[in-house]
């Protein structure tokens, strides 16, 4: 798994259009770690600006220097999970050696990120239906940098280059996604303890289906 | 991709749990059958009984026959357009003489209900806040034919028995579902032209992914 520099995106600006003091920017994400509990708990109608400032302990007239209203807070707590997820894989695969260990390491970043983040899969859900634009946005910033690392890894002849890079990016973000519902997100919802995580046998089966997808194959089969 | 066979599941009842007889089973389809339009228009909060009596041509009182409310006629069309998605699978794959033509003609069949009927996904993600247990028979009830399917096909040597058939069947059902958004649903919006069908080229690559991710594989590689 491969994933665009979430450090080279543009910085976020205040309501009005001005960079933000690193200051600002501290209140800013400390709106959009409250947005993400109070969206998780309560969903987007139920959520309100008031309850998002009453968490993050500061006024209204704070939060709207950083955000024109609760559309606004929730697209931007959309972009930001994502920036904050890819850098969570990119963390993770950055030791990795060889394609297989570092597509392995990306889900073990993204399992990472969800355990600590549940609210990311119920955010995404929403934004199905609250803003349609961000979550394309969500899934394409993801696929993008994903798609391009796989075509790189086809050029130096690690992943078969028979398969399309665009569809089999999102055949495996795909995989991601339920087995993180499934094995991390349903078992901690039934267990009601500490946060869980992703079970290494879980791991060790995904990264030998992703291994066997995605590895050069001797064509002794005849044409897919 | 194997499915469990929809024909033995339990017929429903009327809402005082009674069989019912087929003229009340063809309103109870029609009922149905509006609540898909209406939820997938409006959404669950905005969808009211009224509005989908409306649209379905028939008395508040009729409805009251067939279900409890709002919640359950919800509830009921997850599992109405579970058990059909199920058949369209099978179906297609009837006529399958291979284990990697089946999982083919499995996922064509899922395409083919989507491009027929796209409240499938807004249903499907709309139950993970109105009604989760539902959301997970959804997924269980897919899974659980998959899964059955993979381990019969590793017992006759048609797919890798290096792989957990659990794990396996998640990955490719999630597989299917992002592909099925990005190539079906999305374009789909995009063009406002009639339903789209997915593109043979998108079905051929996904079909060689899948090929590669479970064919029995020489292990010169080294262990996983």
């Amino acid at each position: 798994m491969s994933v665009a520099d979430p450090h080279t995106e543009p910085r976020p600006l205040s309501a009005a259009g001005k960079p933000l003091t690193s200051r600002g920017e501290a209140t800013r994400g400390r709106i959009l770690e409250a947005a993400e509990h109070v969206f998780a708990d309560l969903g987007y109608h139920e959520a309100s600006i008031v309850k998002i400032t009453e968490h993050a302990g500061i006024g209204l007239g704070t939060f709207y220097l950083y955000f024109d209203g609760k559309q606004q807070v929730f697209e931007e707590l959309v972009i930001d999970l994502n920036r904050r997820v890819r850098r969570s894989m990119a963390e993770a695969m950055a030791g990795a050696t060889d394609r297989i260990s570092a597509e392995r390491a990306g889900f073990e970043g993204f399992f990472r990120f969800t355990a600590a983040h549940p609210a990311l899969y119920r955010v995404v859900r929403e934004a199905e239906f609250v803003s349609p634009e961000t979550l394309r946005l969500h899934y394409m910033r993801i696929v993008e940098g994903y798609e391009s690392g796989l075509r790189a890894a086809q050029a130096d002849g690690d992943v078969d280059e028979a398969l399309d890079p665009e569809v089999t990016a999102w055949a495996l973000m795909g995989a991601g996604e339920l087995i993180g519902m499934r094995y991390l997100l349903w078992e901690r919802d039934a267990g009601g303890a500490p946060p869980a995580e992703m079970p290494a046998s879980v791991v060790d089966d995904m990264a030998r289906f992703i291994r066997n997808a995605l590895s050069p194959r001797a064509r002794t089969e005849g044409p897919a």
